[in-house]
């Protein structure tokens, strides 16, 4: 596999994307053309504006972009397209639409064949085992919680530490993925901004400027540096 | 009627239910029992070990605290209760484990008896029609996201305003309620800690030391006073 699952898609101040410009770069070797997956984005902005913001930046790689809500036949768009990123948005909302239009499997198929994938956020969750750590509002209800399981484990993106400051009485984000680790056995990779995992062939690394903090069953939680290896 | 639904147990610096203590009084009046529900706590206490903290606070009120888990059966516990609370945790293991059981509407049927009802955050949740304004992370699926719709809106508890200060590409809270009208058009009641909502027949009011903030399908959100009648 050759798969990018970032973060974020923009840190703060910067440019949709920038940071992550040398990566995609390696990412989409000798691809001219990927499919964009849209639908993340629960308002805002429009399936088709989203497209274009993608389509901007791709068009300094010479890389063509076609948004998968434009296909008639999504499913073959998928089986013929050459690579593939999914954007960021709500993971509820993204995860119901891929059940729903029977794109989840087929998806993750033809990653697993080789094809470049890249995953910003939302599209970052959609490559862990199931969605169950996403920071996200349930806003519509999915089918299933099930996700690609590109990488054997969960990803939480945008992953925060606590602010002692905080005169709030919300669960913390350790805490909830502490939560989440008493109702399931799956690890979980708290990826902060800036950061990203990448998959080459059977290698997984954790990449980016942050340390990165992760969370197993039973275990204290540790962090790991920029381009430790994590299977 | 006869309910609050608050945004949290515990102020900060508070002891556990205190601030709500004039409010519990007034609800539970002539009442000498309760049913406590212990269902959101994912870990880190036990349901006996949660139900202990509830009893030790309601036992200054003279009033006895029974643990729902505690019942062989549990249907006919709520049935034959006088009141209930249900207390904080995760949202997403409450309404599974209700639906489970097939409880959810049986303690609807007996609030709307109008038997007093109770609720802290996650207990609050599901007063509402449905726990898609919850903020917890989905640690596991449940079969519906439907609860018990005691008032004709969703609450989201533990509302916070944005941080102008943070550096983080993550929602604001405020972002992740107006992505829900999106999809939906509930009416969502943005509750900051110190506020909840208090029903007495079918009078519903705000309550608390701060302002509400009310977030409607098509309009832009607005603040309502401590007391403001919203139904």
């Amino acid at each position: 596999m050759n798969i990018i699952l970032a973060s974020t898609s923009t840190l703060f101040g910067g440019n949709y994307l920038e940071y992550l410009k040398a990566e995609i770069i390696s990412l989409y070797q000798n691809i001219d053309e990927i499919i964009f997956i849209p639908f993340a984005r629960p308002g805002g902005i429009s399936h088709d504006g989203y497209t274009s913001k993608v389509k901007s930046f791709f068009s300094t790689l010479n890389i063509k972009v076609n948004g998968l809500h434009e296909f008639q036949d999504q499913k073959s768009g998928i089986n013929q397209a050459k690579g593939f990123f999914t954007g960021g948005g709500n993971t509820f909302l993204l995860v119901k639409t891929l059940h729903e239009l029977g794109l989840m499997e087929v998806l993750k198929a033809n990653i697993e064949t080789g094809k470049p994938y890249l995953g910003c956020s939302a599209g970052s969750n959609i490559g862990g085992i199931n969605m169950k750590t996403t920071n996200d509002m349930p806003i519509v209800y999915p089918p299933s919680f099930e996700c690609m399981g590109l990488v054997p484990f969960n990803v939480n993106p945008h992953y925060l530490d606590p602010n002692p400051d905080l005169k709030h009485n919300g669960e913390t984000r350790e805490t909830r993925i502490k939560e989440f680790l008493t109702q399931n056995e799956t690890k979980v990779i708290g990826l902060r901004e800036g950061n990203w995992i990448r998959k080459v062939g059977e290698k997984i690394t954790v990449e980016g400027t942050e340390l990165t903090r992760i969370f197993e069953h039973g275990k204290a939680p540790y962090e790991l540096n920029p381009g430790a290896v994590l299977l």
